[in-house]
């Protein structure tokens, strides 16, 4: 089990968690605080890329569960994030070619549950989510994962585009899930992989589909105009599936 | 818009909306209440086959939005619900041999609402639901399917077995999703067809089970037990478009 406790208050808390290396994925602080204690945590937070909220004392009252936040509260990862190399590890080891999930802002939590659950049955090697913009791992993303968020890495990355660059060097192909584009089922996906999947409102974001060499459609017959994007992500997911087993 | 009050509260209010014809889901009724209008409710209330609860008074408080609810609270269909002849005769409409979803049991307003979301986009001509153990059309549900329940005719039975074997007689083949079955890329899913997904837990049961034609399982490489109820529906009935689009 990789759960890790979901909210930090206090000042020694907090600077406590930065330096253990928790993964820290938002700091609320109060509004004009400039003590040593909070400029400290401040200069870790910024170390680590972490968000910062000021804040007012209202707010801060508002989110602590403890009446004791002394200015500072953290939100930290529920589930320990995985690195990129984690998942190209995986791939190699269960000697097949990796197929990663790129999440490209997806946020709402059960989605995003429902994904990693995919993911995991699917026989995908890990999901990327951005820092930024997007649900990263809580509580209701573990329940709605149905136990998948203790098998299946979930990587965090500052920027979806120069992630896919970098994989892209290893060898990656990427698809990208979209209106635009050709039929899922007339795409070769097979070989290593990576299916973006974009926000549930806005879909994929215009810099990242410039990087992916592929655009998937799902083929649409009615009156709407989108699928649920966890609903978008499994049908996707399992044309892979299904041409990698027709390859064999 | 076929969209209609969630809740109706009052003698007077709730007669009028059963003999208006209105679809109530639920009935709660004060425990022991036994006068002439609450009689000729209990009356309609079964000749519609609807569900009644007796309750305590502080229930019904909880339940009221009123505050006056004369120990009488109805919960209304969100939306109205269509007979199984509207989906028939909308496949009949469009030249298509039919292909509906049976649903045993979804319980999740947003895994209903998802699903119906599927169905509309995948060509589905209707779905279909029990009346007990399971979500009714709800405002939850009319969000999470992002309008495809003012499209996609929802019809409500007493008894999802005996509904299937009605349908057979009209020439319906059924595929039952469940774990033990044959890959669904070995079925053929061609034809006039019905979709069957059992509840989140649970499954499809076991005398629906017995009723479907065919077994269907999603390949899984997993750690997990199962995906997502929605996501699983959307995968099966893909498969089922990808296999249409290829007889083409």
């Amino acid at each position: 089990m990789r759960y890790e406790e979901l909210t930090i208050e206090g000042r020694n808390a907090v600077l406590e968690a930065f330096r253990a290396g928790k993964t820290i994925d938002k700091l609320f602080i109060l509004d004009g605080c400039q003590d040593g204690p909070v400029k400290s945590i401040l200069r870790e937070a910024k170390k680590y890329d972490t968000i910062i909220n000021f804040v007012k004392k209202e707010r801060l009252d508002q989110l602590s569960q403890t009446g004791k936040h002394q200015g500072v509260i953290a939100f930290a990862a529920a589930y320990e994030y995985a690195e990129l190399e984690d998942v190209l590890e995986l791939a190699k080891e269960k000697g097949e070619a990796p197929f990663l999930f790129i999440l490209d802002g997806i946020e709402d939590p059960h989605n995003l549950g429902a994904i990693i659950r995919t993911a995991n049955l699917a026989g995908a090697h890990g999901v990327i989510i951005p820092k930024r913009r997007a649900s990263g791992l809580t509580a209701t993303v573990a329940k709605a994962s149905a136990g998948a968020i203790n098998y299946t890495p979930v990587v965090k990355v500052g920027n979806i585009s120069n992630t896919i660059e970098e994989l892209k060097e290893k060898g990656l192909w990427f698809v990208c899930a979209d209106m635009g584009g050709q039929t899922m089922y007339e795409l070769n996906l097979t070989g290593p992989i990576g299916l973006v999947v974009g926000n549930e409102g806005s879909g994929v974001s215009r810099l990242v589909k410039e990087k992916c060499d592929m655009t998937a459609s799902i083929p649409m017959k009615g009156d709407i105009d989108s699928l649920n994007a966890s609903v978008a992500c499994g049908v996707l997911a399992y044309e892979i599936v299904r041409q990698r087993i027709n390859m064999k």
